[in-house]
């Protein structure tokens, strides 16, 4: 079958012919309908120093966002058979650790995620086992079935447990316009958000112009405007209820810790290149602010609100603006290129390999 | 003044003069600008069973749903000053009873309510301790600064603690389209409930339909429709994950409780004219459900969560489609019987007495 | 081998030789240390109504509370071996549910339970899945290791879920002085309450004297005391933050509501013969009270809860207490009518066949 | 009457004498029985550079922690009379913001503190507004009626909120040994903690020894063992569920990020000296932590738990022995002293002036 394979630990991969993958007992086949760019795999194509840190399996399939179709089912699977669309939970589990047995499978210690620790989803087939493999309405759009991914991610910010302070009628601050910023902005309008306050680095207009569209109220340049007065000033001095740190700038942590109201919550979702220097009194202690760090997405409590999400006809018409590019798996170093170029939101990749 | 006062123990109320009030040192005068009708004020009015039980204060004036203008502030007071646009949170708390001091104050011990305990807001002026006058932007149509009452009863119900199992991306029935019912629904699809669920009684026409366009995917007449395989259908078997009893009837309990996923949660918001009869085993025991009585509003957190959603344009024009009468106050009695003959959903009286 | 078997649709049951189970992949095979009787088990032996009911396999090896140690583990197992000391989740659960992937495995939609819906632990072994054995400290005395599952239904009524309103330096009323009421005792005294008040239907003198011991500050007779009046005397009128129902009298659930505090939370554990009559108004909804069912135990947050609770050597001490007979199995009969005369607290069945 | 005044910018105070202070109509003059030495107090006695900057109303009466008994009362007072028994909650909040509208005076946008914003409590007496004066049992021993508000802290930081992960069965690491630490640790043991671990720096040689006493499992040496491996060994490679930072030591957070399970919590109370540089992707993000700022105590959820406690005869008894050294008010300096020479736990102030 065809794939785009990270052939070499350097820049780049190529597109090739591999094998296609052999199923478990306890793993379904899946034809790839849709896959989707993350950030993540940008990392990984362009071989940055967090990438090449992490990876150690070379030859290596990249990508880990899709939808598909069961076309093979284990001999042990009971919830699947062919034909079913399936989306992919990207985190692979033990299922036995003391994280998996306590409801908190998504830091599992022994996660493997797809298209970093095994082989990924930029292929014509992928293997994936019984329980990450999503079932969705056959009618879904592959394209939206395959950012349920990265959505997750997004309600998880907003939502990171069942037990959580809501975010209806509370002013939010969203630090960060990358295309989980978005759907975090969207989600937020979705679950009655009052005020929502986004943030970006201003030379995406695309994606600036987006958080408006999505249901921000104000969308801030965060280089050239004061954004922790102009916060203050729209909240009557209050600040925000939650701030979501979607952007690893260290810029955006001190802001969401200034703009948060005391006794509210932040949440860290961003990654950083470089330890953080934060001033823990202001920022936590006096405050009585909590932080909750966002890693993947509750199996499953997350991916059913995101279902019933989806399965309103008004949230999927704007969550599928956020793809500004559908483009062939055959011309991915030019969707790199597009999203290096910072003219895109979500690029979804088709099947078209030829 | 004028108001409309109960001068004797039996049906009706008179439109009569009285003294305005005289506030205390930590209290303030409201010119009254709007006021609504609550069932509770039906129940006074008719001088129902549960009325002749309950009310103990007589002569005296109804009504607790009420917005208006502060015109004259205590010595102590020190958030309000003349002009200020309030709405009244209606239960007098002490402030230092056990449920007080912990973050309960909507179940204080020696409450007291507005129209019931003590003289209420169907008059020209009324007098409100500091504490529960909420200010209100002055932009706010008073009808709908006075509704805010009955709306944070309807969010009560669907997030009654800070730290809640959220409605987002859930399936939610609501057993009762009374007006706080018809509020109940615009709150959870404004809060980004999946599929939304609702029963009536079927007599009122009009409130069936407001039902289904503030964001019902179903509205079921009780009555005729067999309600729980219509939702067990419509939900793969599953049944709703919130269940909001909303009406009183007994059956509309036992439905709630056939109608909830295991493990999932039922509110008990409507007053019921008898005890009644539950199977505890299958209703809660063996299904984990969790029950939570709603009693009021948080103080003054659903009060806050009220503002944020009425400041939002969109929220604002759905709610004040649930007003079907602005009628003026003289017509009392004449807007106590459209709600009884089933034509009415949520009333405003408007202050004009002559 | 041997093993106790419900041969006929009646009361009793036989010891008698069966082949001994076949594990699947999945699973392993326990030879039995230790068993502990149930008041399901004592339903079962007898026969009552809601057995006759609920079980539909006959034969049936009965019991379920279990340790002992692994002789054989199927292929697919991964965490367990041969000589693993363990004891058994007695929820066989499909884990693919909307349950399941919910973290609400204990109410599976598909759950089948050891000794009423497959083959239960009153054997010289037992199958149970990889999933469902528990794995202790070696040096842990079976007969604890057994009795950790109904200890765990006592931490789940304490602890319903992972974010539940405290019980430290709170009143508790526990109505029910079962071997589980007992435990819960010893639990919520653990657990730092406050006043633990306990009530007993007073013919089991053991039962009663062990509440004080565990922890109770006043053991009630539910007969003859004035629970109602007695508690709320002691609370200084607040009642208590906390009741646990734990005897399926109707008697007690109305206490239970009656002696919580507005804004407080009851639990519902024990199961009742009949429906129940309750003054919803004045139970639940005024009251703002949160009722929780209790059935089971999470899994498997509960299980790692009681495994901290147990290696406390003070703890171990105090719930060792609570085993009031240790019997050769072969006296299954005889032990059945210790309890049935109010002789016994906690009844451990020793693997002494002949 | 006397007083203990720091009069002038520089180190020390003096004890002198004052005119007593005149009570406003709601609030009562309280008689001091015990005062205890915080901290805080030896930072403000040291004038440090953070009580430099802090500080601004000299002369100043120090000291916050205090038990009295009232000895007037303003006439709005109800809830307290002469002869009734108190302690200070030390923060004095404004009641209106949006933080004491919320259930968070704790966090209140104008609180002022005793002892460093207002006059406090090392005096003869001092005036305490109504809110502020919490009524305690007549019998209880004064000086354990004062260190409840520092135990309010240690029970604030096990059980930030009122819906929060248990401790019960849970492992936990105490960081930093000063008398709020060694409080946390009593309130773990009294909570149900499964093994408890705490760290200190070594020099102080009694609270290394109470720690133990108290209950930690393992007391180690943050200086000399290493601490991380230690606890990972002990449980199993987990790590513990809860770590809480008590000390401000830059080190002690790091390990608390280190020792934290995946999914776990941590929280902040110790004040830093300088901002703390954290790798926030792999302490919280990747691990999705959940990180509480811990600043004074729930009014009055925290009391009342601190009440419940205090019940206990058990209790009692073992947070009595955190207070080392019981002495004449008048020896203050030699008190400040003692602390300094890491010779002291807690220290109680006697009301003997001369």
């Amino acid at each position: 079958m065809h794939a785009v394979v990270k052939k070499k630990r350097e820049p780049g991969a190529e597109i090739t012919t591999v094998n296609p993958p052999k199923i478990k007992r306890d793993e379904v086949l899946v034809k790839v309908k849709a896959a989707s760019i993350c950030g993540t795999d940008v990392h990984v194509w362009d071989w940055n120093e967090w990438a090449q840190s992490r990876i150690t399996k070379i030859p290596l399939i990249l990508g880990h966002e899709v939808a598909g179709v069961v076309v093979e089912a284990g001999s042990d699977v009971t919830t699947l058979q062919e034909e079913d669309m399936v989306s992919a939970e990207t985190h692979i589990v033990d299922g036995t650790c003391y994280q998996c047995r306590t409801d908190r499978m998504h830091v599992c210690q022994h996660v493997q995620i797809l298209g970093v620790d095994r082989d990924g989803v930029f292929a014509e087939y992928v293997a994936l086992p019984e329980r990450n493999a999503w079932k969705n309405d056959p009618h879904l759009d592959p394209a939206i079935a395959s950012i349920q991914e990265p959505l997750g991610n997004a309600v998880q910010c907003v939502l990171p447990k069942d037990h959580i302070e809501d975010v209806a009628g509370k002013n939010v601050a969203v630090l960060g316009c990358g295309p989980i910023g978005l759907m975090a902005v969207l989600v937020l309008k979705t679950l009655g958000a009052a005020k929502i306050f986004a943030t970006g680095g201003g030379r995406n207009r695309i994606r600036m112009e987006l958080g408006r569209k999505l249901g921000a109220d104000m969308v801030l340049n965060a280089r050239e405007d004061d954004v922790v007065e102009t916060v203050m000033d729209a909240t009557g001095g209050n600040g925000v209820d939650v701030a979501l740190e979607m952007s690893g700038a260290p810029s955006a942590v001190e802001q969401a810790f200034q703009l948060v109201t005391p006794g509210g919550r932040v949440c860290l979702f961003g990654l950083f290149e470089q330890p953080v220097k934060l001033d823990l009194n202001d920022a936590i202690v006096f405050k009585a602010a909590t932080v909750y760090g966002i890693s993947g997405r509750r199996m499953f409590q997350t991916w059913y609100q995101v279902k019933g999400l989806v399965s309103r006809s008004d949230f999927r018409k704007k969550i599928a603006s956020i793809i500004t590019h559908r483009m062939p798996i055959r011309d991915i170093a030019e969707a790199m290129e597009t999203i290096h170029s910072k003219q895109a939101a979500k690029v979804v990749l088709e099947p078209r390999w030829e």
